[in-house]
């Protein structure tokens, strides 16, 4: 394992993200998304548009919130987050770690140059820059 | 063996974690824990008995798990995760990272002697400890 007080080169958010990572497009239902988040045992879905593209994002949070308001909404569409906080692979792991803290979320799509998701990276990754760090 | 080395000590868990830790009882229902998880902008709550002491922990993800397996169950005992992993103030953080990452979970309930929840450690705060550590 790296270690985080040197003061070398970070790693890269490359090296930590999960490459397969599950997604769902915009038109699907919220109970398909559910069932895909348990079947994926993941808290994060991107949303893909019709191209592949990347649109949204949808949680356990937002399939929740649906809960609270029940019946009202119906696709994935009408619950998912817009404005999606991503990153990309070649990314320092300390700056993704700075965006999940600062906007209080547990994991950021990783896009490449044309916003199709090669992965995704969650902050319970970052456990592994831990190993055996410090003197006991 | 025990190491002449000089490193830092670990940073403990009490430095990281979040005392306002919103939990609800197990004789609750999933809509109120859905609805407290959407107040605290949280995922996770722990579960406490009548005497306040942790017995269970509920998160987005098993509120979730009841939209698939709709109507059957009701209340928080229900859908509760009771063999919960957890932490305490004085343990490393390192150790804290290790338990999120090995079971695949988000967030540790922290506990004093007598299983009182004092706190929540998310993986979210494990960004706390990047600040400016690498070189650019
Ligand atoms: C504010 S967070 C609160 C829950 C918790 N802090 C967590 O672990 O994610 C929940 C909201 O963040 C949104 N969200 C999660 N990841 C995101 C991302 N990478 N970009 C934008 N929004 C995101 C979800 O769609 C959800 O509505």
């Amino acid at each position: 394992a790296q270690s985080m007080r040197e003061t070398a080169r970070a790693p890269r958010v490359r090296e930590l993200m999960n490459t397969k990572a599950v997604s769902i497009t915009e038109d699907e239902k919220i109970k398909t998304a559910a069932r895909k988040l348990l079947k994926g045992e993941t808290n994060h879905l991107p949303v893909l548009d019709r191209n592949g593209m990347l649109v949204g994002i949808v949680t356990t949070f937002d399939v929740s919130k649906a809960v609270v308001h029940d019946g009202k909404n119906n696709l994935v569409r009408d619950i998912m987050t817009k404005n999606v906080i991503k990153t990309h692979p070649e990314e320092p792991v300390d700056i993704a770690a700075q965006k999940l803290e600062r906007n209080n979320i547990s994991a950021l799509p990783v896009v490449d140059k044309e916003n199709r998701v090669v992965g995704i990276l969650s902050a319970i990754d970052l456990g592994k820059l831990f190993g055996g760090r410090w003197q006991r």
